[in-house]
């Protein structure tokens, strides 16, 4: 005989979710009681951090991550983490065990009631099957629901009583099943987009975040090369989907209509690739585009198409439609010149004993591998980051998708045991790591080498830049002093220093980078504005 | 001219809402600007803390407490909290900040997509208002909502250009406005329950947290004495509705289906107030009642009353209900026999350095003033706890009503800071601690003195006692080694010590009971079942 849990476990396995992201509580038990020895358990020790990982892990191996939370209350503490998911178009199944089925609508102890519409808006799909005998049909469709494009979160609840049962001849063809997007440009359609980049006399890409989730970076590479056109990183970018070291970059676009339109004006077509048109945040109302110029979309969610303000959208798979964009246009003979170097900021530290971001960032990128990967969460550092940080190579870049705070110390952790070749540095803003703090702990606890880079000004750097904006720096809340991340990271077991002068700083990245262990520096920065 | 924002401050002013509970970010700083000065705000760096604080703030006063939580990210961090929320029966008016209502609809970073659906189902109500001249009334309805009978947390989402907008007629009598329910029972209700009573032969109380709510506890006794009847906790105790020290305190009854009917077999009749019938968490199925034992329930939550799988059910208001049975019912002239007391158990520590939880408790219990609040999240060793630790006012004790993890930690900060007069002593498993752990920061921020008693055993106890019940105890994440507290409560600026013998635990409490900051004290503790 074959029990629900056993054609779950087959069922997963044939999807590669064999890394169990999770928090268990009584109702996940009897799933997890004798987890084949081919799962592995990532433990976070906050569902917000479990959520976390698995979202960093999902983005950088760019397939789904399993997710198990206990009931209603941890899955409610994962809900802040689906927000960056959802916006991320992340994969991911997350279960959550359910009370003694003839018992959940008593409301007993842990029963997740509703649980259907517990994660929503948040999730892509919801479910609870109404029977033991469609658990593992249900289990199959938020797989093939969860990659299909749009990528994103999918949520099961699941009553642990049903893990018992036996399989019968619903389960007979799931294994087999495969279930795919097809998302390719139709040759009209194609022509009519080439048709249009050829004809712009001064065309400018926009590249989105699923440009490297789609891993479209080596055709945008060749686009951009073909057009003569110099590249933008879409505003709020959450990944970076073309190399930093490359003449046509530009950086990233402003997150305000009037900012974009601003440094867009002069183009007259403007082709947005893997991301939606725009995702703006400050509130700085203007012309949605410059005079004379024409806007296209080309992106994998329909949503994003439906809701933008303006433009021609097409909703496509962006690998293959930027492969082909990339084919067809003419190449034009034309070579775009290298934005200016970034200002030369002294290595030093203030009379405060504060070193300016930007010479933390100058001394990590000397010091890091190429290939490193980084994991971003101080949020009024980014502009400075993108400036001086150099990233090559697909995969290199991760942010909070949709601005919410938490992601940046677990995602960092999924990152980097996704990809155990490469380093992940996170530079996390001492406010950002507290939403996130005990990934530490599961950092520490599996050996997972991340370097934490605490930027410690004391405050809500980012919050203050808008408070200067809407006239609202006397609000409370806005800073954060006090808190000694050296100490946190010794309770969670992490080796950690405070670096107190450059040269410490860059000793102390230098040695963990040559560490097998997770290790986190502190330094103390300046506060800069965001914008 | 008046604006929305001052109007607002006007009527939470009114409400006795002048303590803000908050997480703030950018799309909240137009409300916050210029906060009045006799407002405070209270920072969490974590939205499940801040709602956490807010909860226990709001259950010691008894009042309706403000939360200001940052768009969707922040909203979703502290749903996990809301499940406790909910069944605590707290009255939380939850507000985040929508961005800007032109760009909404375009989803523009942190606007709140759908905002109405996403604190469901762990809300009572939940609204954004279509208009900036509804801001205000919509306020009114979530004060008025949360407190109405059944209690509970609300939500609206306002966006932040409401703010500046100026008020008009629509809210010219809403400072004025009262909104109250009334529960009461008729006589001839009254009449029927007393009657019931009487003629019952041996008839037992259940109380439930809403007797602690309505601060009914010296009318549970009144009518315990006058009944000769014993007391019994409902099953899964949040508060303490019944002085642990009076002859009638029989314990808190277990959680499951067989092990209630096995405790109140003999009874004829069966009182239950305040409360679920029952909140029950392990699967031991079985008889609901014991043999010609008949069951009434007197609950102020219709959902209470209506889901209940046994028994007769008044939906009433607790307080004069219990007032007026106590009054009413014969008196007896029968005194209870007090239950035996809790077996010794040795003042020492093990060969491993661990002392059992019995002895902290008998530690804590001789040095706790007697009016002490107790905060607990040691799941493991509730049972122990209420053998042990002596309660006998009404407001002490508090445990997360849904078992949701991450309520205990910042409840006892919210508790404290709403009961400066009384002693807040928090037991919080070194599971547990990590779901809330920044609350000492907090704490620390607002010198509130909590003594928080972190029991480490290396292990989700509670966990443990489940999986060895389900035959589980092979599943992975049952054990959280190498956390070092004493490391994280400096890193949040809490003086903290590890008590390595019992004498260090006396000397410690002592210190902690003596000071006028927060404290937190380590101790190692051997692993019990919880059941």
């Amino acid at each position: 005989m074959t029990t629900i849990r056993e054609a779950t476990y087959d069922l997963l396995r044939r999807h590669g979710l064999t890394t169990i992201f999770g928090n268990p509580g009584s109702n996940e038990l009897p799933f997890l009681a004798g987890m084949p020895e081919d799962f592995r358990y990532i433990l976070g020790l906050h569902e917000g951090v479990v959520a976390g990982m698995a979202d960093g892990y999902a983005q950088a191996t760019r397939r789904p991550a399993l997710v198990n939370l206990h009931a209603a209350s941890g899955s409610g503490n994962a809900m802040g983490a689906l927000t960056n998911a959802w916006y991320a178009h992340t994969p991911l199944v997350i279960t959550a065990g359910q009370q003694v089925r003839s018992t959940i609508g008593q409301e007993v102890m842990l029963s997740n009631v509703d649980a259907v519409s517990l994660p929503r808006p948040l999730v892509k799909w919801s479910a609870e099957p109404a029977s033991a005998r469609d658990v593992v049909r249900t289990m199959g469709q938020a797989i093939h629901t969860t990659v299909l494009e749009p990528a994103g979160p999918v949520y099961v609840s699941i009553p642990y009583d049903d893990w018992a049962h036996e399989t019968g001849p619903e389960e007979e063809h799931l294994g087999e099943r495969t279930v795919e997007t097809a998302g390719g440009l139709s040759d009209g359609q194609l022509a009519d987009l080439v048709a249009a980049l050829d004809a712009a006399a001064r065309p400018v890409l926009v590249l989105g975040p699923d440009v490297d989730s789609a891993q479209g970076n080596d055709d945008a590479v060749r686009l951009a090369e073909r057009l003569g056109a110099p590249v933008w990183v879409a505003p709020s970018a959450s990944r970076c989907p073309f190399p930093t070291t490359h003449a046509a970059f530009r950086g990233v676009l402003p997150a305000s209509v009037a900012g974009i339109a601003g440094l867009l004006a002069g183009h007259d077509l403007i082709l947005v690739v893997g991301g939606p048109v725009f995702r703006y945040h400050q509130y700085e109302p203007g012309e949605y585009l410059p005079d004379g110029a024409a806007l296209l979309q080309i992106t994998c969610d329909p949503g994003e198409a439906a809701r933008a303000p303006m433009g021609r959208a097409v909703v496509a798979s962006i690998g293959p439609a930027l492969r082909r964009l990339a084919d067809a246009v003419v190449p034009r003979g034309v070579t775009v010149q290298p934005r200016p170097a970034a200002p030369v900021v002294p290595h030093q530290t203030d009379a405060d004993g504060r070193m300016a971001p930007e010479a933390v960032f100058d001394v990590v990128n000397e010091l890091a591998p190429e290939d490193a990967i980084y994991v971003n969460e101080a949020t009024a550092t980014v502009t400075a980051f993108w400036d001086r940080i150099q990233m090559r190579y697909p995969g290199s870049y991760y942010f909070p998708a949709s601005g919410g705070l938490g992601f940046g110390m677990p995602a960092a952790v999924g990152v980097q045991l996704a990809e155990p070749g490469r380093r992940v540095i996170a530079f996390i803003g001492d406010g950002s790591a507290n939403y996130g703090i005990t990934a530490l702990w599961t950092a520490a606890q599996h050996a997972i080498p991340v370097v934490f880079i605490i930027l410690n000004n004391g405050t809500y750097g980012a919050l203050r830049g808008f408070a200067a904006k809407l006239n609202a720096l006397d609000a409370p809340g806005l800073d954060v002093p006090g808190i000694d991340f050296v100490s946190l990271a010794a309770g969670y077991g992490v080796d950690a220093g405070l670096a107190e002068s450059v040269g410490e700083l860059r000793d102390q990245v230098a040695k963990a980078l040559a560490s097998d262990r997770p290790t986190l520096v502190e330094v103390r920065i300046s506060t800069v504005s965001p914008f």
